[in-house]
């Protein structure tokens, strides 16, 4: 089973009514308003998601939050509010752990100007974090769908790859000395950044197609290939690496460039702008590769000449 | 630990910024808006809400969907969007189990005039269904909260009480002789219908306090008693009950008031009334206890005499 069948199968029985702006299929739904409601909702789970040998309570919390906040950040959009369901083994839960999970979650909240205002708790046999975000378009902003690429345009990330992926497999298989940059690896996959001002000024300067990368840029390329119609092409040697990345893919047997490209929860925004854009956008913005038309939802990928990957990215079901 | 003590950190926790008119506590957050918008969000967990012995994928799509939109009828609003988060076995989900589960909300959705807009999916070991629901008062309208009940007012429902409750008994232990109204009791459990158009009525005319009775009319009334720093006396003999409850609670020796009072998953509406409006608001309302000054929260249970019960209702974390 992979999560694009069981997509298949959602999609085939369920129908929109009025006042739907945009329904399943992009990092947020749109609800008609002025300005439009954007409404995200991601899960974490234990053992697919994160693990308790290696993530704390907090770290928890923040991820949840974080990956939604991702969500309205790849539209443009402010996120207003969260309600959070936690499900988890509640006779095992102490009051201290209650606090570090919702407080880092308030945090986050409190910096991205959002407020927590609802949810519900249950025990449960593992843990099972969802959270909702709320957010709206600031005004006079439409939000900036996967489905906006142009044939001529150029494919960005604001900045750089593999740092949550290298984290990864610090944290599952520590090395036997600890490399100058681990510690802030496994910082970045623990506690990942949505980049909402980044997202806003990219949707006021005109960028045509937005997502986050949460399952890795090749894989999230050919998502926004698919819904825009148009071939991506993807050039590996010009994926901004993080530092100390090279060192842990390498130690890992494993090419930097496409290591970083096809690791994912990067949470990095993924976009399509017009050629002369990226110099005046006043953002980090490096340009990984362009828009052509052709096949939908083709992604080549270049590396030198042209490769094949066995793998683009990840999928939560399968 | 309980639902209460839980409850008691995350609000030491959580702060709220501007544009949140009600954070936690009451059946759904308010978001200043014109008209104010609600949230709500519940989850339905396996073994704990249902049981896959006894429930379809159906019943479980239409019960996760159907508790929020309760929590939105709660406060006299209409629904606008929901968005789902699954999280289950997805080696073993069929496509005909997803088509079911969708398929079972999206009739839901469809009857109440709401949209299935997004969501997501992830395996797990064991199902966790969590459902977020958006909704708008009606124009002119204000949310009815819990915290409205004013002493000299009547404490009413809507519909009869304990149907749901003696599904659950009727399906975990099933009696040797099915009696004339079972199936329509299983029925009941497993298929909550939201009184939504109740609601609005209510909302429209004057009810000062709402909740759903989600957990049992006596725990409820508790909540509803402190939220509004009030006492609340329930005269159990007034309880409406439902057809074939008190043939199930006789067959399983516990008082059939008692049993409607407590049993939780009625998802009937808890309402505080001054005593003109009940014959005048076109509802089969019930009054089943008054609000008096004293206490706070105090609740006083008479049947006959005053009584003391051992458990008011249902905790899904302790």
């Amino acid at each position: 089973v992979s999560e694009a069948a069981v997509l298949r199968d959602i999609l085939a029985v369920l129908g929109t009514r009025p006042g739907v702006q945009v329904g399943i299929g992009d990092d947020t739904a749109v609800l008609a308003a002025d300005p439009p409601l954007l409404v995200a909702h991601d899960m974490l789970v234990e053992d697919v998601h994160f693990r308790w040998t290696t993530h704390a309570w907090a770290d928890v919390g923040h991820a949840a939050l974080a990956v939604n906040l991702s969500d309205i950040a790849a539209m443009g959009g402010e996120p207003i509010a969260a309600v959070v369901g936690l499900a988890s083994p509640m006779g095992a839960l102490r009051s201290a752990q209650v606090r570090e999970f919702y407080g880092a979650m308030e945090d986050l909240a409190k910096l991205s100007g959002c407020s927590i205002i609802g949810g519900d708790i249950s025990r449960a046999r593992e843990t099972v974090v969802g959270v909702t975000v709320i957010g709206r378009m600031p005004a006079g902003l439409a939000p900036v769908l996967r489905s906006g690429a142009r044939p001529g345009q150029l494919v960005c990330v604001t900045g750089r790859l593999g740092r949550s992926a290298a984290g990864r497999l610090v944290l599952n298989d520590p090395p036997a000395r600890a490399r100058p940059h681990d510690a802030e690896l496994v910082a970045a996959h623990k506690r990942p950044e949505p980049r909402l001002a980044a997202g806003v000024t990219l949707a006021r300067a005109g960028a045509s197609a937005m997502m986050d990368i949460s399952d890795g840029l090749c894989l999230d390329a050919e998502r926004m290939a698919l819904a825009s119609g148009v071939c991506i092409t993807i050039d590996l040697e010009r994926v901004p690496i993080g530092a100390g990345v090279s060192a842990v893919a390498i130690d890992a047997g494993i090419d930097a460039a496409e290591f970083a490209s096809t690791g994912g929860e990067d949470y990095e925004l993924l976009v399509t702008v017009d050629p002369d854009l990226v110099p005046r956008v006043g953002l980090d913005l490096v340009s990984v590769g362009t828009v052509s038309a052709g096949e939908p939802g083709l992604v080549t990928l270049r590396h030198g000449r042209p490769v094949q990957l066995t793998r683009l990215g990840w999928d939560h079901v399968g």
